[in-house]
């Protein structure tokens, strides 16, 4: 029997529905509960909370989320709510634009958990599918941008802007503290550098670039930024304006468009330093503004600078080709508070999509598609100036600015009356962007718009004299501006026409039929272990169950094809749902008041650090700015408190792992003037409930800081205890770990932050979409609500859990923990137990004993893992040389003894060697993993057998996972860093 | 450049949009084409049809389909003719109810390309998913109906009434001529029968059962057939009459419902012989009445004389547990005129499904999901008495038959008012259905119809005075009926309660949460080659592409949640597509008429052959009843036509393959006084177009008789010529291989039949919805539309392609065929080409001479086949120990290269043995397939290789599909023939 079929309610009658979600989304059924109870010396699931959550947090209000909603029930609801969002043509353009998802990418990647289950490829010889698609990425970026090293991927348009402009302040050696916008960039995008610029106490100065004095500010201008094409959808030519800035010291960068650049020249070969921009419009769906991938290309030389996750081109043991995360070194949890940036989560599962739509289209492709778009453009500003109106921009791609004969309000209301959206730039003007979607009849029923008149005689009170003006034909037009298939538009200056080729790669060159491109993901896929083949027990991650049910309304067009700036009448839907959402956070958190906007969980602690900063600057404590973080903390934390302004204090941690509360009293008090914030994850990142963390929230509140707590680990704690009554002033949520958004190899995810009451106001707000009051600090984000689309996620999971639920699944995540612990603990040291000897929902196991014993590393056990066909545990973190596990609550007991059973198989394999069976240097475990190809040599000259190395337990030979590739080599990769697709010649001589 | 871009149409203009679809079906593209024409020694495409297609033949009237629609637009429209259609809430039963298809079911199988697009697991090597999930389908109706064999899957729950019927009358040496059925089975099967009657000269008497009186036919009786629980509701016990029938040397069949036989006795335990049934409920969507899976279980000594795919454990060369499709020598294509049945696509697809429901809900969730439809039906009944209508079903599972107080219509229009539909037995009388999918408010909803009164006084017009009778509170009812969670319902006599278990076996009882089901799912779906990873080129079976946006619209609920009986205005949008389809196959093949009833090719060559026979007793010519049919043709045709009713007399083919034009005129003459038809595949299975075959038709004409054409080959006519045009006067449509729609592992697939006007009015009828006229034959399906929710793939195929399109995909379909005949016909014996030495679509290759020089024979090169990554293809048809190739016009110039690499690779491998340098009979080839754990031996024993066995050509290395066995032993399976899951503990032996 399972708890939480319908029969097993206590209350339930014949008329329940029977397609209950908890027991679909939980693993151990009651009998497996009750014999794991057992293994773990608890009577009851009960007794295991009394015994690891501390009494004095336990759950003081009960959640009201109400009782679990059935899947079949819950989708109806949704569907409902969704139906209330009115899809309207958008023509609103400012980054975001309608695209044509190929059904083939729509399906066997956005829809299929085979890809969007993923975990980010930090052990690459079981990622090198979806390493070798996000390769495609970066390769793309740098052949339209026209630089040659790209990341793969950030967050969006408005953060990757942020991050260009620390990198010009990094570049300048953090001396230089001006940094220009032209005014004609987006708004959202100005709006976020200016939130990011306050941490670093950068001055941006907004203003029009050809009228920007540099010299008036001589040698302190660090670095500029341009959007090309603007905003309003000129296209310029910035070459003397990139010369005279690098000529006074200042780096360029470049908002772009990677469509345009198809048929423009790129920025890298007008100087441009660094080239960022979204990457939207290349397949992936609106979504009410997320999530999508931004992209970011540099100079070979600020290659080791850039933020965000590279892949490069490196080789296995065997010499042969393999990719990986190059750069690890230098990433930000590393690097900790001397960091520029703090993204972890990226957006890996919409740069695959995007690169697979550069895949399937090709260069070729992606040129008829620009070139159609810039030619119905064409027409349709001519079709505007026959009606009348002023089209401003003379130079466009996609985008023109028009001045209307009348107010422009007026016309947006007839638009809207149509069905369709378009900007309104002044009160006097409107602007308009085409997409690849656009039709004839499109461009009809917008002209028709134009057409409409008599504005002047209260166009809202009746009489709408409608068609007043004559419609102009669109293929008379056509002919009349000399443009055919054969003949294409140009409006733009010729010295800015592209003529270097992009896309030449094989790769873009070889899957344009649908069966190919099927295939083609299929084998990338194939390469790759998800949640689909085995548990991901990556401590501190939360790889749980990404449901079906919760994922299809993702991709319904009603959340999918709505543009973040249409007015809020149009997603009604949208709000209804956010609201809800909201609403349930709270009550799983106790907090105030929710921000949906952070589209990660470190760009939440950021969020939270600078509400922090805007409360106390409120309170006139601006001179508040230390910030206490333990030594145990994840390397966002520090960074996201250098970002925020702040001064990182570092706080020591016990030998038992415990936060050292006297530590903490000392600093707080040698801060007391200027304390401002702490930082806590809790449960720890050591996997356990400290006893104190109700005394170390009071110690910072004595002493006037707030806490901050990183809900990375929540998922230890819904529905046993909230963050908000423990202590914390804020926390961010990470929606991909504990409220299921899959993790989609990298990304999308979410960090809405939660907040108590007297930091409410202080919420981020937005520039054209009203998010929040007065007080609120700029946004953090491009869009007002992140990634809005996947929410519906969230939404469907609490919905469907229910308050029993969400309790119940937290005492499993506990349960399953503790249980692979108990069966490994006769085997592994543990590091870090409470009391009782047990742990919250992960636990770390040390390997560095093995060092000295057997030559064995942390490293080796997790390359032997794949050999059984699991992902390895999160390594070194928080502790070097050692695996974090997390199980989840939605692994099944069998599969928890399959991977208990696996390593304490390896422990043996280890044994062998601490017993001089097996050689310290040639071993299963250092030649680990073993992909087929290695176990086919013909000279066998290993001390094991190829049995011994494939199938070390028998349950293998019926379902086992294969590495793609063997050991990969690091070192090699980071010293030879290449990070675009190898050209083919490469591919040739690896055969 | 590809043909179909957009920019290259001829008369296209900026304005059309570029997501064209032809160029993503088809494969090469032009420059590809270019250097293929070349090889095969064609200056053109046209040049090489010129030399393929005899003039004679070639089209006359253009195809009118339109030019090619883009793939976003064709789904825009699809969705505008979709919303036509009005998804009310059926209570029709009949057979087919609501289901909730689990989710994860519903993306990872029915939605995913890596099932649907599978062919028939005839090769078990690469198919033991498949196997294992259609082995778990057969446990579950074993497990179910009570009987201990059951096949995978018939085409419905009519046709397998028929089946059985043909069984018992095989069973009675074709001595007994009566088939008693019951008046209690659902008047589409009983049609079905007798349909299929008529051809054996079977004497159908449909009667009450309690009144048969067999002793009146004393030993002409040679089967029955009950319903259980019948078409009205009633639960009876039929013990005493299977006793009787036995009695009296008559076997006895049961229509069941396997959700039913959760709570009652199973058919196998009180006598019965055979029990079949449809397992749509089992989590497939309604489809407006297709396609789901009927099931079949027979008694243990009938096994070998069921129809239809069975699914055997066997083992391989290794010793390990393999399955395979057991009994093949079994099947038509062997038994030809014997057959007494012609089944060859069943519905695989939805046979997985249906299993994957049993494994996702095990037996409790089963048993509660029946049980709680049982309560609700309980309550039902007594709400409906307490509003004063009488109950006439005393015993019953989930319908109830009601006696109103008024007007049966009255009442359905009440009904259809609320959004419901029920089932009008007779003017007073209506029946309700539940299904798993009712809630309470569902139920309220049902009873306030009930409740809806006065009808006398006109409800139809005006004066509704509804809510009349007082609503009863079902949680009453439930209180006093005493029905609750732990006190069920139990409707039906107590003898005839459920005592035996079912699904024990461990495969039901171990993926109840969706991670496990997620991972079971994917498990199966690795072992097994589908379209996603390889080509599967087999002859005769045109594995094209089946596009996700053809995919897409059958699973919309406007689509597939509509129950067939519903009244024809609500299914508006249906018949519009259905209308558009029709048109469009009138186009491609020049028949004034298409019925889209018969679920698959072999059935349209049934339907075919009937409408003849009724159109030549229409004209008085009964008599007629010669069936010419040559010896290279498919199994199925002398099956249909011995079903059918006709003689079948065999035609010579010459040396070339050719059909021997005198033979056929000798013969015809010779049966000039009874020749009925004819049977011709065109082009010929040997993969020729004929010269003659308009005056073979003419031949057959002249003499009085019919031409049915075997359009199993019309991938090769589309666009460039037209049975019809030809001389056809029927012709059977494959839309499972012409027409897109996936195989999906074996079905389901669909097999209308075009014909000539005057054959038009014979088209099949329908009991329950007009489909035809006075002169319709009967019903061949269950349904009135065959597998409705299918058809959408074949319409929006045909759209997307246009005339343009259709033509040159057919043209391509002859290239790619040629070319890899070019590229191979150095190294291998091409049997059967035309006077300029070129092929149709397809080819055969001649292993005999193998036999003799090697010891090799085609099954060899088949498995080795498998070695390189391809599914082999196909075996000995139409000419023993061959293989016929047949690529389509979707696999790209690289992909044949990669195939003939591989099959000249193959052929050296074969002259290694030649010359002495491997031996006969252990060799890479006789040896082969090799699965990994084979390679990985630690005594290495074998003339070659392991890198030999496992990476042949190079490319292997960066791509490989392995099989998952070795060759499976399949006279092992024959003999000892296993057909449900075995016991746990021959798991563990295994390993
Ligand atoms: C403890 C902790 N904090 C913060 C983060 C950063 O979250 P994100 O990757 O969503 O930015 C992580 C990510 O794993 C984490 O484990
Ligand atoms: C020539 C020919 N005729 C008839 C059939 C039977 O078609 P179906 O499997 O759709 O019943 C086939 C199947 O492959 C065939 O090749
Ligand atoms: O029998 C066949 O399906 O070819």
């Amino acid at each position: 029997a399972r708890t939480f079929a319908t029969n097993a309610y206590g209350n339930s009658t014949v008329f329940e529905p029977l397609d209950t979600f908890p027991r679909r989304h939980i693993g151990p059924d009651d009998a497996d509960i009750a014999k794991m109870c057992q293994t773990v010396g608890v009577s009851s699931l009960d007794h295991l909370v009394e015994k690891t959550v501390p009494a004095s947090i336990t759950i003081k209000n009960q959640t009201k989320l109400g009782p679990g909603v059935p899947e079949t029930e819950v989708l109806e609801r949704l569907k409902h709510i969704a139906s209330k969002n009115k899809v309207f043509r958008s023509y609103i353009g400012m980054g975001y634009t309608n695209t044509v998802t190929p059904k083939v990418i729509l399906r066997n990647i956005m829809e299929n958990p085979g890809w969007y289950t993923q975990y980010t490829p930090y052990q690459p010889e079981i990622s090198q599918g979806r390493l070798e698609s996000l390769l495609n990425f970066q390769t793309m970026v740098c052949d339209l941008t026209g630089l040659p090293v790209a990341n793969a991927s950030l967050l969006d348009e408005g953060t990757a802007a942020a991050e260009a402009m620390i990198m010009c302040f990094a570049q300048g050696k953090r001396k230089k503290n001006i940094f220009f916008v032209d005014q004609a960039c987006h708004p959202q995008t100005i709006a976020c550098v200016k939130t990011r610029a306050e941490g670093f106490g950068i001055q941006v100065v907004v203003g029009d670039y050809e009228k920007y004095d540099f010299a008036a500010n001589k040698g302190n201008v660090m670095g500029v930024l341009i959007q090309y094409p603007t905003t309003d959808g000129r296209v310029l030519d910035y070459e003397s304006f990139v010369e005279k800035a690098h000529d006074n010291g200042a780096m360029v960068t470049c908002a772009t468009d990677l469509l345009a650049l198809a048929l423009l020249k790129p920025p890298g070969e007008f100087g441009v330093d660094i080239a960022f921009g979204n990457s939207q419009r290349f397949g992936v769906p609106l979504g009410y503004g997320g999530p999508h991938a931004a992209f970011f290309s540099v100079r070979e030389d600020l290659k080791r600078n850039m933020p965000g996750r590279l892949i490069g081109v490196s080789k296995d043991v065997d010499g042969n080709k393999a990719y990986r995360l190059a750069l690890q070194t230098r990433e930000q949890h590393i690097r900790r508070e001397k960091a520029t940036s703090n993204i972890c989560t990226a957006q890996a599962l919409l740069a695959n999509m995007a690169a697979m739509y550069a895949v399937y289209h090709g260069p070729e492709g992606v040129r008829d598609i620009a070139q159609r778009i810039h030619n119905l453009t064409a027409v349709l500003a001519e079709g505007v100036k026959k009606l009348g109106h002023n089209v401003k921009t003379e130079s466009f791609f996609d985008t023109i600015t028009v001045e209307l004969k009348y107010d422009a309000e007026e016309l947006v209301i007839a638009a809207a009356d149509a069905g369709i959206n378009v900007r309104q730039v002044d009160a006097r003007s409107i602007a308009v962007t085409l997409d690849e979607t656009v039709t004839k009849e499109d461009l009809y029923d917008l002209l028709r718009v134009f057409a409409t008149a008599s504005f002047e005689e209260s166009y809202r009170h009746g009489s709408r004299k409608q068609f007043f003006a004559p419609m102009p034909i669109l293929d008379t037009i056509a002919q009349e501006l000399g443009i055919s298939a054969t003949s294409p538009a140009q409006k733009f200056p010729s010295q800015l026409s592209r003529t270097s080729k992009y896309l030449t790669h094989p790769i873009f060159n070889s899957h344009h039929s649908e069966t190919d491109m099927l295939r083609y993901i299929s084998h990338l896929q194939s390469k790759d272990l998800s949640l689909a083949e085995a548990m991901i027990p990556l401590g501190s991650c939360t790889m749980k169950l990404n449901a079906t049910t919760e994922m299809i309304p993702v991709t319904w067009p009603e959340f999918s094809s709505i543009h973040p700036f249409v007015p809020v009448d149009q997603a009604s839907g949208y709000r209804i749902m956010l609201q809800e959402l909201e609403y349930a956070l709270s009550e799983v958190t106790g907090f105030d008041q929710i921000s949906l906007q952070p589209n990660s969980g470190a760009q939440g602690e950021y969020t939270g650090l600078r509400v922090i900063k805007a409360y106390l600057q409120s309170q006139g404590q601006q001179t508040r700015d230390v910030c206490l973080i333990p030594v145990s903390a994840h390397g966002t934390n520090p960074a996201s408190a250098a970002m925020a302004g702040f001064k990182v204090v570092t706080v020591r941690c016990e030998e038992n792992g415990n936060l050292d509360l006297e530590d903490l009293r000392a600093k707080a008090e040698k801060h007391k003037d200027n304390l401002a914030a702490t930082m806590i994850t809790y449960p720890s990142t050591y996997g356990v409930f400290e006893e104190t963390i109700v005394e170390a929230c009071k110690i910072v509140h004595e002493f006037g800081g707030q806490v901050y707590m990183d809900g990375a680990n929540l998922n230890a704690q819904l529905g046993l205890c909230k963050p908000a009554e423990i202590g914390a002033d804020v926390c961010h949520l990470n929606l991909h770990k504990t409220f299921c958004i899959p993790h989609g190899g990298g990304g999308p995810g979410m960090g809405p932050i939660g907040v108590k009451s007297h930091l409410a106001p202080f919420l981020p707000g937005h520039p054209v979409v009203k998010t929040s009051g007065e007080l609120a600090i700029g946004p953090v984000s491009a869009a007002p609500w992140g990634s809005a689309s996947i929410l519906p996620i969230s939404w469907a999971y609490l919905k469907m859990m229910g308050d029993e639920g969400v309790a119940h699944a937290t005492k499993i995540a506990l349960l399953n923990a503790n249980y692979i612990m108990k069966r490994l603990e006769k085997h592994y040291k543990i590091l870090y137990t409470n009391d009782h000897g047990l742990c919250a929902h992960e636990f770390i196991i040390d390997c560095r004993p093995f060092d000295a014993s057997a030559h064995v590393q942390g490293i080796d056990i997790a390359k032997r893992l794949h050999d059984y066909g699991f992902h390895s545990p999160t390594m070194s973190f928080p502790v070097a040389n050692t695996l974090m596990v997390e199980p989840t609550e939605s692994e099944s007991k069998a599969e928890l003894d399959r991977f208990c059973d696996a390593m304490i198989h390896i422990r043996e394999e280890i044994r062998q060697i601490e017993e001089g069976k097996q050689p310290r240097d040639n071993n299963v475990l250092t030649r680990s993993p073993h992909p087929i190809h290695q176990l086919l040599v013909d000279n066998w000259d290993r001390p094991y057998s190829r049995n011994t190395a494939a199938y070390p337990v028998k349950e293998l030979r019926a379902k086992k996972f294969w590495p793609s590739v063997g050991r990969v080599d690091d070192t090699f990769g980071d010293r030879n860093l290449i990070c675009s697709c190898p050209p083919i010649e490469e591919y040739e001589q690896d055969d």
